[in-house]
């Protein structure tokens, strides 16, 4: 139960492996079991009506249960999503940013699974709630 | 935020409503917005290979969600489950009982959402997750 | 995509596995990428109300995935099912059988996906939506 | 069961609320219980190692039953996803589109249901399986 890196080596890679990621999401903090990453909202997030998108939500949670599963495994980018759930409860607000915390539920051999509740900055009510299975290849 | 039964109160309810539910099911805490429901793991809960069923666990879950409304809104038996979804992770033990631990998510007008945790008395790592939604029919 | 049983010795293995299955479930077809499995509505999977439990449908649907699986890959009794979601759309006919048509979307060396709908029989109308993914143990 | 706008009714009511839709997505069929919408498959939605992203494909599954749901219940551009379940089983292909077929299994008075699986375009083997449900605002 310990971390193969720190927050730093952790966020280092994941810029290294998708670039994107750079300008959208930031590590807040890293433990053994728990993992808390910021959308860094901006007006490619929104969606008419103003509020950020089921997409971007999506994202957010997925990148939260992968950095978790890479913060333990080690530099392997081929881990994969095989199954998410997501249920959305309130409208995130347009103007802060969403903020994922998430649970390492169980980390085996072949699956990992971790949980996770999405947040609007500043509110304590959820905003979404999600669980993402990644599948772990062969070492 | 506030109980609309205590334990007792909901305990006595769901044997009414569910008179099945006496022999299987224990309240072991109740609050605004978590409730602790234990399944009394009998020799009809197992399957073959020395573990708990699926449909047990997921039984187990869905009381938990279940009792957690109706400790909220008050007695309504006709709230009925829409979605759920559930990740298996650990062999639960054949011979303990299984507890789960719910959170209330969300409790709006239509619709309410909770989380569960299930694990094998004494054991930290969860052997399963759920999420279910409920339809709360109008007042 | 060839099928490793015939209808008929499924059934038996199945039966021989779980014996408790003989006397809910009967298989109605088999084809290399397609089962139906229909549970035979008793007394013991109603609720009160008059419709047929949720862990019922849970185990319909999970008996389908996990008989379509070892129709394909033989004789593996100890396949596990790792995540399973559902939507339970309308209630089911307390006085009817429910029929479960799965789809084998997926097998893989380590999971497998089938999604399942469930029907009173004689309705067209689905009741319920599941999609199940197994984990294969190494052979 | 009659569709309230036709293809290109609801191709013209899509790109008017959603303009970032016109340029990704293409509605290839409708019927009144199915549609087929295919992404236009661009270097903005691939991720590194060559692979259509995991928010794509959620946001074309999504679009896919959002669609559905307008085309028979006609201009309510508030309809809110409230639940997603996916199952990704397949790597799509980078050079692609990838086309989803989508059916419409429950429209409540409050909430709808569709499934959908994805494909890349000219392979017969889904690349991932969604489900979604829709909460439709009151009338």
């Amino acid at each position: 139960m310990s971390l193969a890196m720190t927050r730093e080596e952790l966020s280092d890679y994941l810029h290294s492996v998708f670039p994107q990621i750079r300008e959208d999401f930031v590590i807040d903090a890293l433990e053994p079991e728990r993992i808390v990453i910021r959308l860094k909202t901006a007006e490619r997030h929104l969606r008419p009506g103003g509020t950020v998108s089921g997409p971007s939500m999506f994202a957010l949670a997925d990148v939260a249960v992968y950095a978790m599963v890479l913060a333990r495994i080690g530099r392997q980018a081929l881990a994969v999503t095989t199954n998410c759930s997501l249920d959305f409860m309130r409208k995130p607000a347009a103007d802060r940013d969403v903020v994922a915390e998430c649970r390492l539920l169980k980390l085996g051999r072949v699956l990992a699974v971790g949980d996770v509740l999405l947040f609007s900055e500043g509110s304590p009510a959820p905003v979404a709630r999600a669980s993402m299975t990644y599948s772990i290849p062969p070492g």
